[in-house]
């Protein structure tokens, strides 16, 4: 099973292609901005900088620069073409003569170079070596992939023969994809064998845990024997998708076990309903089974990516919708909330409920006193900012989320309107998504007989014929005509699992792929005192101009403040109406409170 | 209003005799055996330590002299005197020639004196001025009280006359109400002055923030403008006792009036339900209205005493029954919790919710990924150790809050079993709280008219014709004839605010004045997914042999775990009994999960 190139397919009209055309107008000129204005792009010039430059900055540049080539293949532009290229002359004109790069290593701190296994040097050699095969692949620029192909031999060396570095595998796991996609491009056993060499050497005997923890760095055990999802969620994510990446390639059973263990252990028991995970902000980590605190949740925009990599992959091995349901989820929840409506601002982290009464007491602390909470206003820029330009590189990535085939089958996985130009297949989808549920396909199979596999959402709740495993089974030739489907999105509640504490008792509110939430801004009952009961008389509202902002109005009834804080009578009730929209869109406007999860009825 | 010293009310049999029982034959001799073993006991030697002494140690010491010298006024131990004698021997011996004395700064400092306001310098002097009331009041010792003289002495040339101080005021309340003890003793002005002087001097011009924050320590306003309370929830509890002695002393009614509004802030918005306050670990601080987690409660154990501080002065001043309410809900909660069944350990933190699950998951991580969590079993010792000698002189002080008097006026508020011998009147309690509402008391009054008030406990649903601002009230003389009533405890519901978010629709269950918890170790059903409906059917069982134990069975339903982390199901439920027992009781036996707040069905 594989998935297109953004060569082969693309988004069209629609929600993703609006996304996709804020990416190209507006958010990568906006992080490239910041980037410069914090001296990112200059540090890649190897000398000292007034400003004290940081370990992973390269690693922003790089993702940049990864977006900047899926883009600059779909959309010319070229102040971004100007700035990318300037970019990737400063990194080939500094790249040592042994290979090694590093903007910050090799000027401030050379002596140190591999010294240190949280130092993050592999982490942005391998965001360097992503932008070198995006850079070949889309742009066929090939100074990146020359530039990386010197680096792959540095670390080689260093790495695998003369074993002289402090450390045995990566502390911040990326590198190890990285390698994998070099090799999927190149075909050259080398980036294979140092991918392989890093994955299954971690958390043998031989990788003995030099930073925070081995847990921390999914180092507690072997790759093949890892089946609870342990640590800090982003490297963890990471690893997961090499790991199936490796799996794949060389149909190792042992790991492709491993693989499905960590992501059902993910989607049981530790994964938000955003699609969000690594609840603890200490740690930045996967905690224990079921505990997802809604308004201390870290949820590191990072990591819902870094989640879609990881199912993208399974997808590529099994061709389950399970990993089809997860990367929906992902993308209209967890994903999106982390970029403002307008592409200028992120968040890093993802709460699922925010009190603003309670963010303002504490934002007036003096430090020793001030809680870690999340913050409730998106920024542009963050002292860490990994996030936003992966928001960058991961908004053209898109498209290749949508289609898989293998010999025969083709699995449509994300109701996303786009074209398809494949070697024996064409189709294109009119998805009004997540406005409703009716999508049309067309696919044409050039009289071949095909196996068309359409994915049934998980929210939906119609009943199908041809339905099969969590598809639409269709298996014919195709000729392109239409196949129109309403999915039928309505307003629906999520229970939670009954062990997971913080949502006892509670439901969330849902619309299609959409979680909703409720902002205070837009409610005068206080979140805190809402009751949701039966949800048949809730509308929804698609008439707002901006198409990412739908409202859904829910009756419910709430608590009355008996100004008791305390008392041996149930306060009274009353009946109002919640207004909802999708928690994507939540925090776009003045301050507020925001809450997910409300108690039932 | 006044309240009788601790020669003229003493415990008698039953619940708090018991707990006294144990402070005089466990728990006063454990704390001591930790501080000799840490160092607490030499470093009153004043010489350098192989172990390294700690600025707030003497406090530790402190509280503990002042614990010896009420529990010898009432048991006779030779050992626990001569640990005392010593303790007061190597005091008095190393105060400096000037007056001044702490046994870290005088050592390991002394250029330092009096330069950092977090230095808890006059915080310790503060403890050591309640144990020289104590001493002198009860065992007729006056070495301490001159020591306190002299220190007084010193403080207020430094302070006062000189200005010579680095800071105004203590970062760390307490001396204050300690000097306003020490006044009230010996009726000499300086106490009083130097304690008005700390109050008036507070939040003012003269008093710039040079600490942590000005909220943190109460200095973002003058005190008489203070009525919602903020920071450090033990500073802020021992300085709005000072506020009330002040109040009182002066009959100023502005200050008053600022103590009622802080007291009623607190129990309206800030308190639990077990009566612990400060609910923030960072700052160990009040927080936001209505923010009262209850699994990352800070919730210390000095934080209950203080608010019966705070409430005993607030009687002392208005006789109301709404402070002895909450003297209840700390006696029996939120301060009984904080030492073990058998008196050798302590909790400092009070969660009102523990998972197992997550603590031990937690324990396994590396420092750098550990959050904060409270500890889940009470220790012996904490290097912060507050708490444990607070536990001691608390327990011998809980008689003095039981009766409350003024001219002609006798009020019951704490229904303890106990023997009063005033100047005018005699009273015996039996009272068989908290294991039944009953209790008979005997008044005599030796013919004169008296207007007896007896405090019905806030959960008491039963009518009375007497019943007058939540008194039973008597007029008339008293002969020793027995009143016997029966407040009748049942199981019942307690519903939070609707603005408590963690609490948003759930309720605690209470019997009587105690709150009742259930742990893991005694169910089988998980505790997040109990659902609790009419409490009617419930039962108590009295009959466990140690009378601290009472066991309560609810009939209640739980949801079965469908095993799907999200889904659009209801999850199914079951019927099933919840084994409950007192808060206070909870973490006595093996490591488990604890819960007082369930979903209501």
């Amino acid at each position: 099973m594989k998935n297109f190139s953004l060569k082969q397919c693309k988004t069209t009209e629609g929600f993703f292609a609006d996304l996709q055309k804020m990416n190209a107008e507006v958010t990568m000129n906006a992080v490239y901005k910041r980037f410069k204005e914090t001296g990112r792009l200059d540090a890649l010039k190897c000398k000292r900088l007034d400003i004290k430059t940081h370990r992973f900055w390269d690693s922003d540049v790089a993702k940049w620069l990864e977006a900047a080539a899926y883009l600059l293949s779909r959309w010319e532009d070229p102040q971004i073409r100007a700035w990318y290229n300037e970019a990737v002359e400063d990194i080939i004109a500094n790249q040592q003569d042994g290979g090694y790069f590093n903007s910050y290593f090799q000027v401030y701190e050379p002596e140190n170079i591999f010294t240190n296994r949280d130092g993050h040097e592999l982490y942005c050699a391998g965001h360097f070596f992503e932008a070198a095969v995006a850079s070949k692949q889309y742009l066929n620029d090939d100074r990146l992939l020359r530039f990386a192909d010197r680096f792959v031999d540095y670390i080689y060396e260093r790495f695998v023969e003369k074993k002289d570095t402090a450390f045995t595998t990566p502390g911040h796991e990326e590198i190890e994809l990285a390698l994998f996609r070099l090799y999927e491009l190149t075909s050259e056993e080398k980036y294979k064998e140092l991918a392989q060499f890093f994955l299954n050497m971690r958390g043998c005997a031989e990788d003995p845990d030099v930073f925070a923890g081995s847990d921390y760095s999914q180092s507690h055990l072997p790759v093949r024997k890892q089946t609870e999802a342990k640590g800090h969620a982003v490297r963890a994510l990471y690893l997961y998708t090499a790991m199936s990446d490796m799996a794949k390639l060389n149909e190792d059973e042992e790991l492709k076990a491993a693989c499905e263990s960590l992501f059902d252990n993910i989607v049981s028991k530790k994964m938000y309903v955003t699609g969000a995970t690594g609840s603890t902000y200490t740690g930045e980590r996967f905690s224990s089974a079921y505990d997802l605190p809604n308004e201390k949740a870290y949820a590191e925009t990072c990591a819902a990516i870094a989640l879609v990599l990881f199912c993208d992959r399974m997808l590529r091995i099994t061709g389950e919708a399970k990993y089809g349901h997860v990367i929906e989820r992902c993308l209209y929840n967890g994903f999106l909330a982390g970029i403002s409506l307008d592409g200028n601002s992120f968040f890093y982290t993802n709460p699922l409920e925010v009190s603003l009464e309670k963010a303002r007491y504490n934002r007036e602390q003096a430090p020793a006193a001030k809680e870690w909470l999340p913050i409730i206003e998106r920024v542009e820029m963050f002292r860490c900012s990994c996030c936003p330009p992966n928001v960058c590189r991961f908004l053209e990535l898109i498209p290749s989320y949508i289609w898989y085939e293998n010999d025969g089958e083709l699995i449509l996985s994300q109701l996303i309107s786009s074209n398809l130009q494949g070697e024996n297949v064409e189709a294109s989808i009119i998805s009004d998504f997540p406005k409703s549920g009716k999508v049309c396909v067309k696919v044409n199979s050039h009289g071949k007989k095909l196996r068309l596999k359409i994915r049934i959402p998980e929210w939906c709740d119609k009943m199908f014929d041809n339905a099969e495993d969590g598809y639409l089974c269709f298996e014919r030739a195709f000729d392109g005509e239409e196949i129109v489907i309403d999915f039928a999105m309505t307003i629906r509640k999520i229970y939670p699992n009954s062990l997971i504490n913080d949502n006892a008792g509670k439901v969330a509110l849902s619309y299609g792929p959409l979680i909703l939430c409720a902002e205070s801004v837009d409610n005068a009952v206080p979140l805190s005192s809402v009751r949701v009961g039966e949800v048949s008389g809730a509308s929804v509202d698609l008439s707002l101009e901006n198409q990412k902002f739908i409202k859904a109005i829910v009756p419910i009834e709430y608590l009355v403040d008996n100004k008791k804080l305390y008392g041996y009578e149930k306060p009274e009730s009353k009946s109002a109406c919640l207004n909802l929209i999708p928690y994507y869109a939540w925090g776009n406007r003045e301050e507020t409170s925001m809450k997910i999860w409300f108690v039932e009825k």
